[in-house]
């Protein structure tokens, strides 16, 4: 079984056997025939289908099934409003990421997307333009600057832009459990869609891995650790909502994302600055070493 | 797009996007490839393909996504000790009784398996041959008897009988949330095989409907009923495990069970008895109408 394979051949079964299988999913999809929403009737009659395909082309045993059921219930009990490990599981899964390929399928003039992540809070505090996102969280300063423009090329006024992003220590603000806001915050694009922000130098951290799915990865053999990023989100009246990350171009691990949320197109060119360097905004780093990147944004226009 | 179809076909991308989505596909695959286990790579190797298969198909929105893992997020928040809606969730999605399916292959002599649903509870009280398995739940008394054999014949002495059912109510004692025990015992078969027991004649009742799995279903226009039933769980030593129900023939609800856990060959026949009719064991049901049962059992060998 390569790599390459859309999917393996079901092992051999009886005809009899693949027939009762075959039948019992067709009752399934069947039961979904009468729902009012057809858009739901087709995510419900796909979902029977691979689901189906997927417990017969394995032959999962019910201690299987069950060890799935115990799985589940364990990402359900470390989910709360500071933790996502649904989000993390269908992260590791590859299910996010496909998700945001498949919806960047329309937007090709469009700055690419991709995955959302669990760490993003609402209500982030504002920055005024140049100010720091960092509010205490350490790390090495960065200074993000850019600009948002439609696919026609205009430059989008008040766009507004959600940046967040984890400590020196590999953590988000909310992973501290302490109550703290840092490394996350909210500003807006100048009339001539351009923003600038102080923010700290991306660097590779794991993502929580003291859960279910960090059990999955460990007797899965695989690496917890992402790639270095800043999240974006950037939203603006009539245009499609952008959420991505921006990747440190050299970072080891931009080919083995334990996400696999790294697009060529994301990954910038961040300029490191010797202590003393002279700041864009005059701020004084004399004894402090600081990058500098630049992140053009494109918005889409929205579905009709 | 018809019931019987295993797979519908992708809407049409350009060959560019599919190389990408499937570029993707083939990473998070590869992922994989260094698992210790061979089966947890398999498993994982073939859930990636279906999932990402799925998502690709009906082009999955960022919207959808997020519902999805809300839904998910609702199903953990709602299920604890006494409540498991991963299992209902399974169960109306038809896997747990593909799962079964699948088992159910290599043990053609024996009794056929179906869903073990979420309403058993360990270390339920003991009876004695010809005892009273409802312990106060209400409802039509019924005799049940038969025996427990292996796929040779032979009568299998001290088989462990478990066996749970709902209420005339509908409800099972641990719904009640009053820690009440009723509807559930174990008993043993006798040296020549053979049990016999007091239970309730099984009456349809719909699956927990309050939660995020009731929503789906009324969402999607289907009933959380079931046929009824009572459900057995059958160890001996040397012989595999068997979790099955026996059905009430005549059931109306036998073709659309919420949980596709009807087969044939448990569909049985119920003989009610007018009050006053002489029972088995001599219990006093002169003024109760009455039912009874048999169901022999046949166990499969144990795996090698």
């Amino acid at each position: 079984m390569t790599a390459g394979d859309t999917m393996s051949a079901a092992p051999a079964v009886s005809a009899e056997q693949a027939a009762r299988e075959q039948q019992l999913t067709d009752r399934v999809v069947a039961s979904f025939a009468d729902a009012p929403d057809d858009r739901l009737r087709q995510l419900m009659q796909s979902l029977t289908r691979h689901l189906h395909a997927f417990v017969r082309e394995v032959r999962l045993t019910e201690e299987e099934w069950r060890r799935a059921v115990e799985f589940l219930t364990a990402v359900g009990a470390v989910t709360d409003e500071r933790r996502q490990e649904f989000i993390l599981l269908s992260d590791v899964l590859g299910a996010s990421m496909q998700t945001v390929t498949v919806g960047n399928e329309a937007h090709r003039d469009a700055t690419q997307a991709t995955v959302f992540g669990p760490f993003f809070v609402a209500d982030a505090p504002a920055v005024e333009a140049g100010g720091d996102i960092a509010g205490g969280a350490g790390g090495q300063p960065c200074w993000v600057e850019g600009t948002v423009r439609d696919t026609g090329g205009a430059p989008v006024a008040g766009a507004r832009i959600e940046v967040w992003e984890a400590d020196e220590d590999g953590l988000y603000d909310v992973q501290h459990g302490d109550g703290r806001t840092a490394g996350r915050a909210h500003l807006f694009t100048d009339d001539e869609g351009r923003y600038a922000f102080w923010a700290l130098t991306p660097t590779p951290y794991p993502i929580p891995h003291d859960g279910p799915v960090g059990a999955l990865l460990a007797a899965t053999g695989r690496s917890p650790m992402r790639a270095g990023h800043l999240h974006f989100m950037v939203t603006a009246s009539g245009l499609r909502t952008l959420v991505t990350h921006i990747f440190v171009r050299g970072d080891e691990l931009l080919d083995r994302d334990a996400v696999f949320g790294v697009l060529p197109s994301l990954v910038k060119d961040f300029e490191v600055c010797p202590p003393g360097t002279e700041t864009p905004d005059g701020r004084d780093l004399s004894s402090s070493e600081w990058s500098r990147v630049r992140f053009d944004i494109v918005l889409a226009p929205q579905r009709a």
